[in-house]
């Protein structure tokens, strides 16, 4: 008898990336409410669009939408295994565009395309650039945005077979939002409800926001959402193997970060109902369990939708920090991120005119 | 340009509370049987009628309802914000009413209406009492409750603009109770299926039943559920912030106590499957991660319920400790709640007859 | 006034068994969507069949069927009030056999006979031979299983009134398997999406894989998953109850671990989709909290269904570990289990040809 073949997934190094490929990530998986009311115990969100049938309904929407949030991390979990499992680092994001809304029953799936490849001057390892794809059940793209990894290579001195780094915009345009959200009735949004009285107009470019409240993150709570988005990086899993790590710990997944900070900001962004775009993000420090989150936002710009007088964008810059406070809006100190600062996320948000 | 408005709710103090006002809260919330398969993940709770359709269809409702308390929970979150974030105390609850089952798919939202205000002695604080009205998407009361809350005033020194202290019952009248339960179908109720052979002419007045099983409570248990609830207030959350109060540590919502008594009272309640109403509550020591919750029942009183044969009500005081069994029903040393228990709850189960 | 009834459950002893007798185990269980989504926050499982709607009817289901092992948990959750409140080890598995596909909305109850009795030569307890049966609304078994654990007696000499040992199969026959997996649709089975290239035939008796990566497990997962299986025994959750045991702390429950090893076992056996029969399983030693859980599988045998080409058998022995990665394969040391090995479960996985 021959040796059977290795069963395992050793993950993709470096040089089994190819430029122009797609790989096709493993396990769709249909949302259902179920994963809404655990993103919901996991992050307390409190937007009233994606809380109520009925508020939806009323505004336009099908049914309450799932949060843009939860798609992407469900989106994002899936590629894990094929383009992160060796990775060193998760150098960024671009060009995230929510292009139409998912509701429970909805069955995703994603797919990356290598869309860039450059090995570092060491020559060990290089950046991944891929656009990750994620369709519902019809074929419709739901959600698209550029990532870059750092990746080891298998072989360190194996020469990278093609080189080539992407053009990736500093923000998606402003008339290119809107796809994820239908026409919002104005008459129906109620304000008392949706709890805000700010809408759109009320917000004012270079004004900041502190989102006061802290929201401290317990190693079980962690866990429990990035396994609910079969993201299945072991960093987040493994304390024993992490005992000889450089933190000596599990690192807590940064999208985690992200929906805790975008939890807190209802406090202040009570009406910024929907993520229509994600222009960047950058997990500045790691987030480890006994940590308390807290965030603050600054409006980085404001813009009109073409054609569309029912909603109006906001570029927010969205930062969240580890026990410390953001009344003074930490940020960088110098060059140099602030102590405590975990998140600096840039996002198109949309809200009613 | 002129400094933008602050955005973020700074919560209401005594002053900003006038009598006979009414307060819509917001985020209206779809209950879903997520949220039901969190609850049963919270608390154990094992009541055949909440926990099987089939067993709820053959007994008299068109499906299985929605916990009775995981429906107070998500009325009551929805009031945090609006009513409580500048409290210094919860002092207590009357007048509870469960007026509709509610099912997997119906959409809740609260108001309150404030009752009575009375400034303390000391001038620096005043008690809002209000009653809160949970409904259903027809616009139907499916939960009323009286609440009173100790709210610091802006400034100490400002006169209260009116006093009034509203008349609270005791307790709700035996005539009154019933209509959140349908008619029961005695025949097909099966007490080897419900867990219990002790129907409601098997308690006594005076009976007093050790529910014996402990529960040890985790800091992403409390706040799981407590998120779960949209319930907002921040000393269930922010350990860093809790650094610095008297408690050093977060507090644990005191719902979260009643809901794991109630599940714990399944073993010697397992037929008292529904709560008709809240007479009263008292949480009378706090409750920390780490904990161990018992719990104790009394039987108060019995009723029959005007006009039904199908079910009988029992007025249940329900006590839960702390690392403290029950086998001694601890409650009172003198005038004093004995080290150990931290609540002491007053309200009417129906059991069938 | 007489003296009202003892209330609550104190468990049966060895002498309330009698051999041949059936009992009907409390709180029928509608399992939800919500169900799934917690076990998938649970434990990470990836198997497209049990995640995906779309990938499920593709291949020849009416939706995605429900994890065989959250069946086993939601069945054998029912059996530990009147089975196991007073045992003092649960002994062993055999001849389980999934036997239908459960589906959300579908409502599981569980009875069990009693098909054998034997005390213990110390005669202060005895053994209890379960055969547990879970149905589905329609009445059909989904599962069935036999079991047995070592129960106390009540009065240490009471003889015992039957002694019966049952014969139990040490593997369901493979011509036995089958009946819970509809005929699959090979041509629609894609194995990208599925996330393993690898089919029944590429797997060889005797070939042992390593599932890699590790799992951490918290006080707080464990009681969330075992609260949702309704499951009551006391060990799981009472902290302070468990000071003055062998152990001092909680012990996790059994199936957690099985649960927890078969969802790493998807990195490697990513198409073994169906858990056919449970031949037998041993509690090799107890998993605490703060313990990191890997896993290894070892090709036992393989098998084809008889008239069926869609699909063949693995009968796969799956040994979990704690704290010691799987790299070498650790089971025992002579006759005696290894150190770090928690779980060794024997069973059958149908996977498509």
């Amino acid at each position: 008898m021959s040796e059977p073949l290795p069963k395992t997934n050793p993950g993709r190094f470096f040089e089994d990336f190819n430029l122009g490929e797609t790989i096709v990530h493993a396990t769709p998986r249909t949302v259902t409410s179920g994963d809404v009311s655990l993103y919901t115990a996991s992050y307390g969100s409190r937007f009233a669009v994606q809380s109520s049938d009925v508020f939806a309904k009323q505004v336009g929407y099908q049914a309450a939408p799932v949060d843009d949030l939860l798609v992407f991390h469900i989106v994002f979990g899936k590629t894990v295994p094929d383009i992160s499992l060796n990775a060193v680092a998760n150098l960024g994001y671009a060009d995230g565009r929510f292009l139409k809304p998912v509701f429970p029953g909805d069955t995703l799936s994603t797919t990356s395309e290598v869309i860039g490849l450059k090995q570092t001057s060491a020559g060990d390892s290089g950046i991944v650039y891929v656009r990750s794809i994620g369709r519902n059940q019809h074929g419709q793209i739901v959600l698209s945005y550029a990532r870059w990894v750092l990746v080891r290579k298998r072989h360190p001195g194996t020469p990278a077979h093609a080189e080539q780094v992407p053009e990736l915009a500093k923000a998606v345009l402003a008339e290119e939002l809107g796809e994820g959200c239908p026409s919002i009735e104005l008459a129906a949004y109620d304000d008392a409800l949706a709890g805000s009285r700010f809408r759109w107009g009320d917000y004012a470019v270079g004004e900041r926001i502190d989102h006061i409240d802290g929201m401290s993150v317990e190693e079980a709570e962690h866990q429990i959402a990035t396994r609910l988005y079969q993201n299945t990086a072991k960093v987040h899993f493994d304390a024993y193997g992490a005992r000889d790590t450089r933190f000596g710990k599990r690192l807590i997944y940064g999208g985690h970060v992200i929906s805790l900070a975008r939890a807190l900001s209802f406090n202040g962004l009570g009406n910024a109902f929907h993520i229509a775009a994600i222009n960047g993000g950058r997990h500045v420090a790691p987030l480890f369990a006994g940590d308390t989150v807290y965030a603050w936002s600054e409006v980085i710009a404001t813009a009109e939708l073409p054609g569309r007088n029912d909603v109006g964008a906001l570029r927010l810059r969205l930062v969240a920090t580890k026990n410390l406070p953001c009344n003074e809006y930490p940020l960088k100190l110098g060059d140099q991120y602030a102590v405590g600062v975990v998140l600096d996320f840039d996002y198109w948000a949309l809200v009613p005119r």
